[in-house]
């Protein structure tokens, strides 16, 4: 089974807001088996619409299409859902039961003409009834392709898929397996990594593919198997991930499903009942803050003090001033002693500190743009690495902040 | 001039990441008068490549491709297009060079042939030298259309447009001015509103079209023109705006520049010689971060205490343990202590503090998940906000950076 996603919408076109619909509903139906052929952003123009379900048109099993389903003169995809099927619209009472509802009691309004148009559905569509917004989803079966509309609101449009569409394509459809695995690496660039894998790659059987995804010091490999013999999927993907472990097991930090470091470190600190904190300076607490997205953080996370003026570093953690006019602000030893002050001061039993330049510019040091140094104190030591990151800005911290925390995790694993 | 932006990746199409370099792509084509018709997601296949390439080309003026240009075997972007456009492969000396700095001197490797590989480009690509990354991107226009590859690494995407691609583009074409003008509305539901300014967008001007673009509890209006005299259309939207503010004064909040809050704030603390901090306990140090990923904060923040643990909150922060007893660590006055004791400790003239739960979990406090309080500390005063933000914890910590920020805004641009 094949599908294409259609996000409509002006607002995307000209980079004013990110399509995350796209992005859930082809992970909703990647997880039922269902392949995601094309995913396709157009403008709110009824034309635009027009051709594009034409071209459609029998060669995907599953169209899915968010947005331009409110109330207002920019919305038209109902009036070009209506003329492509050749239907015309009808009341719905349940939707406008519910949008009375919604504005009634929710929103303590009467209901105005603009209300009452949202229950005028085509004829012949089945109405996919949504109980958290007065716009509903709608399911047309033309020739050998599935129409489904529904409404761009990404609330909205979630509880429809998790209730209304993804039960239905379930009852319906036999669909084939689809399995993923991603093996988190950390130290080593794509290219090495391909060169240490190649004969690996090579021998794959052909249902099962590989990926690269790169991202600024990190490296995830995902294998992809599918096939109608889910215990043949199971056995195989076991098989290889086996076989690659054996190449690569100095670089793998973790598996599962997208699990981020800081999710994995967090774990491992919970386990081992430890806590951590950061002194963060150039990465501006962004340690902090990717560490507090994991929900759990309380459990092992205290706190952070982001010194980025030198100030906050002599008087809030205390570093000596002596040291910072012997060494440099961006020294190992200041690093050094950042990671141990901030580990006292806050009373963890671990620590991640950041010092460096991320720049465009160099501020106060001689150091070199994309030169940084990181160190965690341990109960037992303080680790200090040098890195150079090179740039732009944005680059420079997020590399940081997946080296601290891989040297937190290595650290641990190594216990 | 008419764009068609093309991300190659089955990652995308399995939902396993957010397509985010079209949105960059589109808002910068955008800007200087260039419509992006639609926005591909395809799979890293070649056939299917190929194929989107043939229904593109004399369709659209340009076609951006993003991704597949790493030095792995799914990397099949170049290769495709050597083979849609007839050429060959040959090596660029000046991308071997760059190639061989950046891992010589950067990662301080010596090359393998996967790195060298990636100094091989179509012999009559113009070559997009890129600074930051190992692949470079590439021009080719082909009949009517121009066909631009560029890598899927995020700032190495954004390098290579601002540099390479924008500057060709503004020196080979004449382009039409786009201008667009977003109005913040809060209170009312898109209906309601659409009622009130019926006649206002009954009769706009043809070239000036009106968006609706709904978010829980705020409606942006987005007017967008487009022509090829730009006084005329400035001209045409101010009256229209003023128009418009006439009909819905008592909903509009504000207008949405392209610049984000931080930067605006970072402008005016700049320009009026204040100094920021930020003590913050769900928000996790989110603040800090996004304050601090604009170049140049180090002219205005001078830290941030993260006080994620409610210890933290008392022996840092000094919030008197009473006080957090008697009104819960999740309330109007711890905010408001948190924000003005990091604004004597940090001795700053402005500061953010933020109280709140996040969720999945309630912890320690008896609050509802979602709700939040932020203060903001000035030179005069502090104040104080609650909201509620609901779910997930993304959104919670999302909100409350932005409301933080907003709130300083308005006091800085009242003053």
């Amino acid at each position: 089974m094949k599908a294409t996603i259609i996000t409509i919408g002006d607002e995307i076109l000209i980079g004013q807001i990110i399509d995350t619909n796209s992005t859930h509903i082809a992970k909703t139906l990647d997880k039922i088996g269902i392949q995601t052929h094309e995913i396709i952003s157009i403008s709110d123009d009824k034309q635009h619409i027009l051709d594009t379900l034409q071209k459609l048109q029998n060669k995907v099993d599953i169209v899915i299409i968010t947005g331009g389903l409110g109330p207002t003169k920019d919305d038209v995809t109902k009036k070009t859902f209506c003329e492509y099927f050749n239907d015309t619209l009808v009341q719905n009472d349940e939707v406008l039961e519910n949008v009375t509802y919604l504005i009634n009691k929710v929103l303590k309004r009467s209901l105005n003409q603009t209300n009452k148009d949202q229950a005028l559905v085509p004829s012949r569509a089945l109405v996919l009834h949504n109980a958290v917004g007065t716009a509903p989803g709608m399911w047309m079966e033309h020739e050998k392709t599935i129409f489904v509309s529904l409404p761009g609101v990404p609330y909205e449009m979630k509880y429809l898929m998790e209730k209304r569409v993804i039960p239905n394509l379930i009852s319906k459809f036999e669909r084939p397996f689809i399995i993923h695995k991603t093996i988190l690496t950390y130290g080593e660039g794509e290219s090495v990594i391909a060169d240490r894998i190649e004969s690996f790659e090579n021998n794959l059987p052909s249902f099962i593919k590989l990926a690269y995804l790169p991202s600024p010091g990190r490296v995830r490999l995902r294998l992809t198997a599918r096939g109608t013999n889910e215990q043949v999927l199971k056995d195989e993907m076991d098989r290889q991930v086996e076989k690659l472990e054996k190449i690569i097991s100095d670089i793998i930090v973790g598996y599962e499903d997208d699990e981020p470091i800081e999710a994995i470190v967090g774990k491992l600190l919970t386990e081992k009942k430890y806590t951590l904190s950061t002194a963060e300076s150039f990465t501006g607490g962004k340690i902090a803050s990717v560490i507090t997205s994991v929900s759990g953080a309380s459990n092992y996370f205290k706190g952070s003090i982001v010194s980025y003026a030198t100030e906050v570093k002599e008087n809030i953690l205390q570093i000596e001033k002596q040291l910072i006019e012997q060494k440099s602000v961006v020294s190992a030893e200041v690093a050094i002693q950042m990671a141990e002050q901030v580990k006292k001061i806050l009373k963890t039993d671990f620590s991640i500190a950041t010092t460096g330049v991320a720049g465009p510019n160099k501020g106060e040091t001689e150091a070199e743009i994309g030169t940084v140094f990181i160190a965690i104190a341990t109960p037992t030591e303080t680790l200090c690495e040098e890195h150079y990151f090179g740039q732009p800005r944005e680059k420079v911290v997020n590399r940081a902040v997946n080296k601290g925390l891989e040297m937190v995790f290595k650290y641990l694993r190594n216990q």
